[in-house]
């Protein structure tokens, strides 16, 4: 590095590039108070635009930047420098700039053009340094309300970001519940992991214990702590990737340097060059004191360790949810975003959740090997705004359920659905049943499946879809959530019939259950008469051994298994489907579908 | 940190008491020669004995310390010091010191005693410093052997050690394949992962560009490189310990830092206080330079990063093997170990492999929370050794395979083996079948269960067992493996019935495949009249829903499949087990249970 004044450096972090369409504004609330009760004599913001504000101000869509990004989310313009998620902005993209307006700010405490330490402040007329004061992503949220203050946008369309973003959308729903219609939460927590902070601790370490870091006040000297800042990097870059995407990218030249760089850094195995340029490139271009506070506000930032807690804070929400993990993502792992849902399921709000399988780590929802799901979600989430029906479509049988569906029995089961019940449908495809209850004026309907494809379907028909396994349990769901809990022939493959049936019975007040019966007077000749097993089951030529296993049963052997487990059952439609009849002379004979209305209370039949 | 000069420091580092049984031995090797080719003046061992060497030299074990461990593997009297491996180490433990002679050497590069770089170095009269080469595993080892001949012990009764410890167990069968009759590697790998290397990078460069560090002769200094070796450590720290671990310490208590200690460090959150405690500590027992030599040498040490480099490694080993993993490591992940069983697998090694499930991480091996299994495994390892034969005992029914198995079908099975036969058994058990196989004189048999208890009970009986699941296919196992695999009663369970035969007839030439058979008369009757599925795999109670879901197929089903698929059926042995004879007349009525002997190859029946 050279060995120019760090002043300079500092601001050529600010201003390194003179931004065409870097606007900066400076806010109202003069002194600036933070939520610890102390002021900034002033903030300014620096923001970004693109595409058009409506007549209405209605189509604003704020995107949240993570820890080392900036307003530049994406190019204006084919000779802009490149944005941080330009995959996902722009003429066209899941947030198309040719539809809605969007901002993005640089956050309060960072480093490019935001009152951040490395401001000058106004009062003493240095860079705070060490003195500015402790920040937390409420206080980045406040900055970014009362900026859309002034730019007259009363409510948002939509807030998304991911990591330290998602906080920040997160913080928008739970402090300005009446300004958001819909969140897209990728990649983060109601908090950090105990391992997260730990890897910040260890980070700011790193960079206090810099001797050029000279207790912050460092842009005077000739160097900062860019050690340590460097090592902070380094460390922050391993959190990002997944173990299996180093092992496909270092694995197999552990020992490849780059040759053509110097560095102070050990450079003996590849992923050391690797991590020592990303530290060194970091370190000209972002702020230390800066990765300091937006670190100890990403640690601060608790929205609570339990989910009661968690669901109060966002109790006043009452936008669209998107919530999306990554598989991989180690640092902000899929069962915190699955916090998340469950905390907004238990207020009853409209949410989608996708679990995207990736080997790509934390940094998949900024990568394009993904975007084909991440995106077409966003993209759902913010097309179905416009929906003016549930138009209830053909299923596509995107649904990959252990079962191969049939939804023959739709209609059977909409009439036994009282009007106005709130449903959950287990192996909801690509939401048919539930748009047709949505048509039908249920206004709380929630679908599950195991498909991605299932869940963008349903986000698109803005029907909440939280894509899990049923074998995992209803671990979504609080008790007596629903009126109705819908199980389309599907009992024959889950792997636990009692825990699956307690699961549907906890969360149902009643429980539709349909399946094949097993004692059809055909299905008995057959296996008499032939010595093979019938294939009750899977019209479309799926014979034992090509499905996974599925066990038979009877209508009679349901109703002992009820009686055994003291289960209610409040009615019985026996169907021959074939000939499309309802039966109702000895049905274990002559149907061979069956569909019970079971609960665990009430009356039994 | 007290201001004593440095110095002082690392010799009490060396030197930090009196330890009334360390014994210290100069090698006659000198110049002691390094596989770099580089040398060492002289290389003097420091290492501790446990329990008395036989007359014939033939029950000592070695246990190979971990990078931060020493030759105190265990308290020698209750007024000792305790030993990190107390729990395994001792009068009636696992590792008997009772019955065998153990030996603990500090490692080569390490501070506790043994030739490292704070050690003086008789040249120039000072400690090495930087000066001391770059050591790989492989030299420890080396150090190892020579202290052996020393101590005249040709051939060790076992190796065994953990993480880095594993390494060297790993080494000693590579590279002095006559001298070992037992391995037992625990939580350790064929050479770390690229994300491993990653932190171990990231520890170095903290240490090496610590200002104190002053390019490694620091020992005349006030301070060394404190800063950067706790930092180091708090960074191995958070990756000793797994996730889940964390969260259960930390998550309930982020704020409660330890207010009884002063520390340099960040300690606003517990998480940050734990890690600075730990950091602070180590700096007072360890040598920075120790640090960087022993991770170099760990970052260095590379079996193979495929398994056919592996094995090719490995190929000379004559020993039993005994690979423990833990399901929470995530610094040597289970997938490592698997790795290394596949390698000794295709090398026809004897090797049993078991997956600890536990919230412990990378640290469970030095924990109580799972001894009572990786203590038995290792005990059980020791112990097969006195066994002179293969008792076969009771089944015990320790398996939680799948399906509930029975074994009354082994007198069958064991008649349609050819003499001499490699086996491969699919759920084993506590091995009844393998170890009637042993009897018999079938030198190559394997077993494979889900169940640790099985794998503990088959190891104790000297039968190689692996801890896998059917469902995830034989990876284990090269083609054309076994002359036979052995199925019984598990089809019915399994997800893929194409995978999982296809799998079989893989690795095995032939397989036996033995199910009941769903078109037997009384089942097709009892359909037929009662309405309700037939309990015919489950004698003990076990209805339709109370076991997972077993799909039912006969005689004539399995026969199509097998044409279908075309797969050959040499021989086809039914049975009616209820009345205990043999069925040649139309088996699909008359047999309640099928045995099939099949292949991919061969005369069709």
């Amino acid at each position: 590095m050279s060995p120019t004044p760090y002043r300079q450096n500092s601001d050529s972090i600010r201003h390194s590039k003179p931004l065409a369409y870097l606007q900066v504004l400076t806010l109202e609330e003069r002194p600036f108070r933070l939520t610890s009760g102390k002021t900034l004599p002033e903030v300014t913001v620096a923001y970004e635009t693109y595409g058009q504000l409506a007549k209405d101000h209605d189509n604003a869509v704020l995107v949240c930047h993570a820890i080392s990004g900036d307003s530049h989310v994406a190019r204006h313009d084919t000779k802009d420098d490149p944005g941080w998620w330009d995959l996902l902005v722009g003429p066209g993209h899941a947030i198309d700039t040719n539809q809605f307006f969007v901002i993005c700010a640089n956050v309060l405490g960072g480093c490019r053009g935001t009152t951040g330490p490395n401001s000058i402040n106004p009062v003493t007329e240095k860079p705070y340094g060490v003195d500015f004061p402790t920040i937390t992503v409420e206080d980045m949220v406040k900055a970014q309300a009362a900026l859309l203050d002034e730019l007259e946008i009363d409510q948002l369309l939509a807030v998304i970001g991911g990591s330290l973003g998602g906080h920040q959308a997160l913080a928008w729903a739970a402090l300005h519940a009446d300004r958001v219609k819909n969140v897209a939460a990728l990649a983060t927590s109601p908090r950090l992991t105990s391992q997260g902070v730990a890897f910040d601790v260890v980070a700011r370490n790193a960079i206090q214990q810099d001797p050029n870091f000279a207790n912050g006040q460092y842009y005077e000297q000739e160097h900062g702590p860019d050690v340590g800042l460097a090592i902070a990097r380094m460390l922050g870059h391993i959190t990002y990737l997944s173990p299996e995407g180093m092992s496909e990218r270092f694995d197999n030249r552990r020992f490849e340097a780059r040759g053509d760089e110097q560095s102070d850094f050990e450079r003996k195995f590849s992923v050391g060059s690797y991590l020592a340029h990303q530290g060194e490139r970091f370190v000209e271009r972002f702020d230390a004191n800066s990765y300091l506070t937006l670190s100890m506000a990403m640690d601060l930032f608790d929205l609570g360790g339990d989910e009661e807690t968690l669901s109060a804070k966002l109790r006043n929400s009452k936008c669209r949810w998107l919530v999306i993990s990554f598989s991989s993502d180690w640092l902000f792992p899929p069962s915190q975003s699955q916090s998340i849902v469950r905390a907004l399921v238990s207020n009853k709000a409209e949410v989608s959740y996708c679990n995207v399988v990736t080997p790509c780590g934390h940094d998949a929802f900024l990568l394009e090997r993904d975007l084909p799901l991440y995106g077409e979600l966003v993209k759902g989430l913010l097309g179905a705004e416009n929906l003016k029906t549930f138009a209830p479509k053909e299923d596509k049988s995107v649904s990959t359920t252990r079962l191969f569906r049939q939804r023959r029995d739709y209609d059977h089961l909409i009439k036994l659905i009282p009007d106005g019940n709130s449903v959950l449908d287990l192996g909801c495809g690509s939401g048919g049943l539930l748009a047709r209850l949505r048509e039908k004026g249920h206004a709380h309907v929630v679908g599950i499946d195991l498909s991605p494809s299932a869940i963008v379907e349903c986000t698109r028909l803005g029907l909440p879809a939280i894509q899990s396994d049923l074998d995992d349990g209803l671990h979504f769901f609080p008790d007596d959530h629903f009126d109705i809990v819908v199980l389309s022939q599907t009992l024959q493959a889950v792997r636990d019939v009692d825990k699956v049936l307690s699961e549907l019975l906890r969360v149902g007040r009643k429980a539709l259950v349909s399946f094949p019966n097993a004692a059809f007077l055909e299905h008995r000749r057959y296996l008499a008469e032939s010595g093979q097993i019938p294939d009750m089951t899977l019209p479309e030529s799926h014979r034992w051994h090509d499905s996974p296993p599925l066990r038979l049963f009877s209508i009679k052997d349901f109703e002992d298994f009820c009686e055994k487990k003291s289960i209610a059952i409040h009615e019985l439609v026996a169907l021959n489907e074939k000939k499309g009849e309802q039966i109702s002379e000895d049905p274990n004979l002559n149907a061979d579908l069956a569909i019970f209305v079971i609960s665990r209370h009430g009356i039994t039949k």
